[in-house]
């Protein structure tokens, strides 16, 4: 897998969706998953204020004393001062309003804690652009898109609610977040622990960094969900690889491909091929961050466990090379066109359409450096060795910068963490970014819950009639530990005053 | 007190010493001493190499990677692989030999501790300058002197010096530090828990900051010193003042009191009555801080209790305003002229003469800002409200920044800290800087030992015969402590094998 692929992993989330006819099958899934899952509870009505605080776009330096304008939402109807909570998600690379209506479980248990709930855009996403359309001109602008100063602009904010919203000043704030965000929300509670006391950290692959989880463990536990889904599914997958290889080498087979896969844009030049099939394994790895249990709308339109649907079309991989690509296209058009809109596949949007792609494309280039690499046998991709070099090297083509892979291990303790406390990590086991993800307890307040039939962050979403009991379990503790950090922060309130 | 002194109190230790002829009893009692406090013991032989480790300009931005030389300072006589540990002095304002050869404390323990020493000297002071010659040229150049640059690059450094020496890997790293250096000690435990397993924080005012303590605690503390080292000694200071406004009023007094003062530099203009003011506030303050049982040399030669020797002549406030500064000019030479070095007593000296007092009064103007005042009535000064306003017009007039001062408060926890663990925080019942200090356990391994005869960091300094018993208490209680985190570390370390 290339480099490009391996940049945008996370941020497939926020890759728009494409359109071509869906296929029949698929339409009758759909309205038999619609007709349970999404109308077997009432939907909690999501309703938020948008606000806006002036943040310091460095608050490292003194030289600039520029500030910004960072959004964030506020939901309170559940609130309650006497007794309440604060649950704070700490925005990961993306719009804050998509997280907020993709952190269901917030909402679920925002009576049950009396509960203000806030979502905290990452600065350099969303609205929040320190420096308007110039944000992504050059590393100059770029200089203050960090975790750090998203931390500290997380700070800044909870001390400003605090004072400035009556009765929230004597109230527990508990950080949350998924994915990049839980890595936050942790972060948070290690750096900021006066600020807030607990984190709940969904899927937030703190280990995936340099020399703490073996390079190759994602594209594993990838390739383990296409195995387990149906029968020779990911071997088909492995072999598609070799079979693009050899139809490409022919004269025509690039047209031909591009027919069969329906792309938008023909592949012309031999260099396209590794693009698409880095476009191709990007698909695999979506769907398994996204394989959820029940019809979903996460990234687009999706059926209920989507890599089963997909594996439906790659039951056999003894077929020709022409063949497994048409059944490889019927099973990208799952992801891609579960809706129907598409018209054909684009295998270049995911990569320069947002915002957020570009942000954390450079964040992946500075600080959140995570070595990827596949081999070809624990996994169903092409081998590809994690190469720092050759990334430093693009890096600095493309930013002006060079990546820093020691750095979050020496700021956030890699391994080492023990000293903290009140931060539950939860992983689905069957997302990839489980591999590096704290999946043991640490300490008896360093806790990890493991979700056997989760996806990325399942926990986090609103709860669902075909939820796993699992999730469900993982929940409830979660809820549980919540209420005893909350329970713990007003009993040492009471023994102060 | 006017804003230029406020701002070198602590960097009182950085100015050199004058020089006018020393009276003739102020030699007798030095002579006494030294036939007993300086040749109590045997000295431990201070032989350190002299180290340097490339750190970046700017930890926490990726637009520069430029790189600049830090200094740091290793002893190692004492040091065993097996079972030692390594003391890791945090370096604070100035050239880091000199913190070296005053923190005597630590060679006294090596051997018991089997440790090896290390002095890691603060970006921007001594050697350490990221920009050469240029360092303080403007804001620009000074924009990555803070304490949060300081810590990464003392996190690094340890991270540096684990993975290349060999048996330092698995060692457990003490952080220490006294004043600013112990904040930056007591910091890097709880913001870096995973690269030191405690901290000895002596000495620092981590809580005098916005809203925390009184700010007319610090100036309290100097009187009360004054008022118990001689009758009527605080009331004849409180008296100068208004003694210096009288005479300077007429036309003779500015050369009259130049004169009586034997300064340098004779007052010419109305407002160097001010200077002359701050200074000599500032020259208790000095006192106060180095009021150290024995003869020491820390800033400049001292008798034992300065503070009792210059009380001597401050002992009738009911006499005329000449007579009573006459006396004043008595007590200042205790503190400038000890030594018998000094011609002349030169009041603008501390300010301009050493990079170290540039680097913090930028500090004062950014991170470090803390408020004081004092009222005349609770103590012997004039008085003086915190302006803060005043205070930030002339820093920008200055450096071209704004202070931040809620920042402090903000990232490192304020007085909410009890969520951390093995911090040691000592101070020294009559040293000013115990107002801004933590003085009550937190918790079981926040501790806080106090030391009632103890100036500014007494127990850092190397073991003398008139040490009072409270510093050898606190100095074995500070041991006990560390041999059990070092304990807890390697019982930890077998577990995890």
């Amino acid at each position: 897998m290339g480099r490009r692929s391996l940049l945008l992993l996370l941020l497939a989330f926020l890759t728009p969706g494409a359109a071509i006819p869906v296929p029949p099958a698929l339409r009758a899934l759909s309205s038999l998953h619609l007709s349970t899952s999404f109308r077997s509870r009432p939907a909690v009505a999501m309703k938020y204020s948008i606000h806006y605080i002036q943040q310091k776009v460095d608050h490292f330096g003194f030289h600039t004393d520029k500030t910004f304008k960072q959004r964030y939402l506020i939901a309170d109807k559940h609130w309650k001062e006497d007794g309440g909570s604060i649950l704070f998600y700490t925005g990961n690379e993306g719009d804050i309003i998509w997280f907020c209506n993709n952190t269901g479980f917030m909402w679920d248990m925002a009576e049950e804690l009396k509960a203000m709930l806030v979502f905290a855009e990452h600065r350099y996403y969303g609205e929040s652009l320190p420096f308007g359309a110039n944000s992504f001109k050059d590393s100059r602008h770029l200089n203050f898109l960090t975790t750090e100063q998203a931390l500290a602009d997380f700070a800044k904010l909870i001390k400003y609610l605090k004072r400035t919203i009556p009765g929230a000043r004597n109230q527990p704030v508990i950080a949350l977040g998924g994915s990049y965000g839980g890595m936050l929300a942790a972060w948070f509670r290690m750096k900021y622990p006066h600020l807030v006391v607990g984190a709940l950290a969904s899927s937030a692959p703190i280990w995936q960094f340099e020399n703490m989880v073996p390079c190759g463990v994602f594209m594993k536990i990838v390739t383990t969900d296409f195995r387990k889904s149906g029968p020779n599914c990911s071997e088909s997958i492995r072999r598609s690889w070799d079979a693009i290889s050899r139809l490409t080498e022919k004269g025509t087979g690039l047209h031909w491909l591009s027919e069969a896969l329906h792309l938008c844009t023909p592949l012309t030049e031999s260099q396209d091929v590794q693009r698409l099939k880095d476009w191709i394994s990007e698909t695999w790895v979506n769907l398994a961050m996204v394989d959820y249990p029940y019809e979903s709308n996460f990234l687009q339109p999706l059926p209920a466990w989507p890599i089963k649907v997909v594996c439906q079309y790659l039951k056999n991989p003894n077929v020709s090379d022409t063949w497994l690509l048409q059944n490889i296209f019927q099973a990208l058009n799952v992801y891609y066109n579960y809706s129907g809109q598409a018209r054909c596949l684009n295998i270049s949007e995911t990569a320069t359409s947002s915002l957020g792609a570009l942000g954390w494309s450079y964040q992946t280039c500075t600080e959140m450096v995570m070595p990827f690499c596949s081999n070809g046998i624990d996994d169903m991709f092409e081998p590809h060795s994690w190469n720092f070099k050759e990334f430093s090297d693009d890096c600095f083509k493309q930013w002006g910068v060079k990546p820093r892979p020691s750095w979050i291990p020496t700021m956030y303790g890699g391994k080492n963490i023990s000293s903290h406390t009140n931060i539950i990590f939860s992983n689905g086991e069957i997302d990839p970014w489980s591999g590096g993800g704290v999946t043991k307890d640490i300490t008896d307040t360093l806790l990890a819950i493991v979700i056997p039939e989760g996806a990325h962050h399942l926990d986090l979403r609103a709860s669902n009639a075909f939820d796993p009991i699992t999730v469900l379990l993982a929940r409830s503790l979660e809820v549980r530990h919540m209420k005893q950090w909350i329970k713990d922060f007003y009993a040492s309130l009471r023994k102060m005053h």
